[in-house]
């Protein structure tokens, strides 16, 4: 994988980039459509690729290893094969997802012992074997095993937690540099700096992750309750200590307003359940500001979704796609899904598109306030 | 509308026809997507288009009445603006699904008053207001308001109800022939046949819709709990009595068998809710017999959902789709409606080039054994 940092902003940390993978370039600043299962849903592959011009998507672990189990996904030849995208994949280590279980898991120095949601069956994750097993899925990027903690945890759990975390990494980096890719291409390890909402945890985390000069580097733990400034504030005390030319990934986040004042913070790519999650409860992203289409006010309008928008999915109808999301007919949530995802995908290629001619902060600005508008 | 009638097989009652309407020309014999509150469950509209090419589509009255309501179809210019679908529309009645609430509707000489199976409120359908809200909703073929009985309705029940369906078909002709189209463009309307399992109800309720001269007419209250082999003599009794320069709609029938069968009885219409209900519970239908993807044998099946099927969704693999549809993926239902709504479109097309080529005898032989296979 490689890394090449094409502009930074003047007036802030905002950078354009191009990350180079086995399966094709990411122009940076990205947001990764969430396909926790192997799909993004309701999105075929193709409209993520042709209309929603998606350059990279997430897998989960957690997901895949439990459902369709890693001995599917090899018999297919790898993820990429297993669900026809062909271009580059993520895979989140399944760290977040054991640790949001509570109850039904045990943590340990050997790692987490966790019960399935799907039928109760007990398993062991550790640092080794979630890279074995992120070799078997083949993702391009795959991310170090860590503890999450909870966005309120006191200082003493943080930084307990924040130790364990480095020790983990530490033996991520041994199973990831002792064994090989099984599918012919690289892969590259992303460790995870978590820290809470502690600056000097923070700090020591990045300085450790550093250690390992990675192919890039991922934030934790944020967007997982604390307040906004808080997540802002903690983005740029790692950003800044980051080296420039790797890219940096802010995991979970999040709204377009969260992700344009990470951008300005210096993060490259992002990943967030929010555009297909809510898209699917009737809330839609627009560059005027967010619709809730389940509104009476919507109820004869006949005009586009998004007039402007670049999805095929923006000519439907408001009227038509309140009719559909308060009937739950699937088709409801497949256009608010698609548009959504077409939204944020056009909303940081318009940001690339002014880090490069040198408008960002005046856009940024701009679009934050409307954005910030109910319509 | 118009209807011309290009081959009338030799060995049977086949036909191949072209019906024109306002929004275009429909080659029969034909299937035609269910898209009952407005859109085919799962389908973008552009994929009904472009990738099933499908070249009709239902609407449900009764749906479409209560949700999104009338007002909302005529303020956005009726159905075809609605969901953007401009190509022709057929509108059912609602008596099938009046019929269906049980308990909460009440017959009488008036109409059918029911209570609406979303909020319980009271309503009345009469078979002036059913060609009424059909004007508003602009369907191109629109149905008649009739009284569908059960499949194991008595002599005497069905003669009284085919007796009301008759009283009703008048007063729907009445209205119809005394009202406009709201949009500009003509609309036909099809007479629905009832008369249960009795040859001799059928053939007076044939004749009896046979004088209005309509543009075609429907068969109805068949495949509803009746045998197979009563279906298609009771689709013959009235298919023989039929003007042949008129369509001929089979209501609701039905797997790829039974449409075989009934175009070899003269029938040129279809609807079923069967491919897009069917898959998405995992069912799919091919050229080669039906598959339960959710069998454990499809598991590391990573061959094409069917290597020779015309749609984009047949690409995707078995394994693939067996997971996401038993991961409960959305994904996953919106894959197999599409490959099933595309295979019934391919065999209505393939049937209509047997027609006109002399073969489709033998074809239609061939096929009900490959289509009765489990795979």
């Amino acid at each position: 994988m490689d890394f090449e940092l094409k502009t930074v902003s003047e007036q802030s940390r905002a950078r354009a980039g191009i990350i180079s993978t086995a399966h094709g370039q990411i122009e940076t600043p990205i947001f990764m459509p969430v396909g926790t299962g192997g799909s993004v849903k309701g999105i075929h592959t193709r409209d993520l690729k042709e209309d929603i011009e998606a350059q990279i998507i997430l897998g989960n672990t957690y997901h895949l290893y439990l459902r369709p189990g890693i001995k599917v996904i090899e018999e297919a030849g790898g993820l990429h094969k297993f669900n026809m995208w062909n271009k580059p994949i993520l895979t989140d280590s399944g760290g977040y997802q054991v640790f949001s279980l509570g109850d039904i898991r045990k943590l340990s120095e050997e790692g987490a012992r966790f019960q399935s949601h799907i039928d109760g069956s007990y398993h062991l994750f550790t640092p080794e074997n979630v890279i074995d097993i992120q070799r078997s899925i083949g993702a391009d990027i795959v991310m170090a095993f860590d503890e999450c903690p909870p966005g309120d945890a006191d200082y003493a759990y943080a930084k307990e937690s924040l130790e364990l975390t480095k020790r983990w990494l530490h033996r991520c980096f041994q199973r990831f540099n002792t064994t090989m890719p099984i599918y012919g291409y690289d892969q590259s390890l992303f460790p995870i700096i978590q820290g809470g909402t502690y600056a000097d945890l923070r700090k020591s985390a990045t300085e450790n992750a550093v250690g390992y000069d990675a192919d890039g580097y991922a934030i934790g733990g944020l967007s997982v309750g604390e307040p906004e400034a808080v997540m802002y504030e903690m983005t740029e005390v790692v950003t800044e200590r980051l080296p420039a030319e790797k890219p940096r990934y802010l995991m979970g986040v999040g709204t377009p307003v969260n992700i344009l004042e990470s951008i300005d913070r210096g993060v490259d790519m992002f990943d967030c359940v929010m555009p297909t999650r809510n898209g699917r409860n009737g809330m839609l992203f627009t560059s005027e500001g967010t619709i809730n289409i389940r509104n009476k006010k919507w109820e004869n309008d006949h005009s586009p979704i998004d007039a402007g928008g670049t999805s095929f999915a923006d000519q439907y109808s408001k009227a038509y796609l309140r009719h559909l999301i308060i009937s739950k007919e699937m088709l409801g949530a497949q256009i608010a899904s698609q548009h959504n995802l077409a939204f944020y995908l056009w909303l940081v290629k318009e940001a690339r598109k002014q880090i490069i001619g040198g408008t960002f902060a005046a856009w940024k600005k701009e679009m934050v306030q409307k954005l910030n508008q109910r319509l």
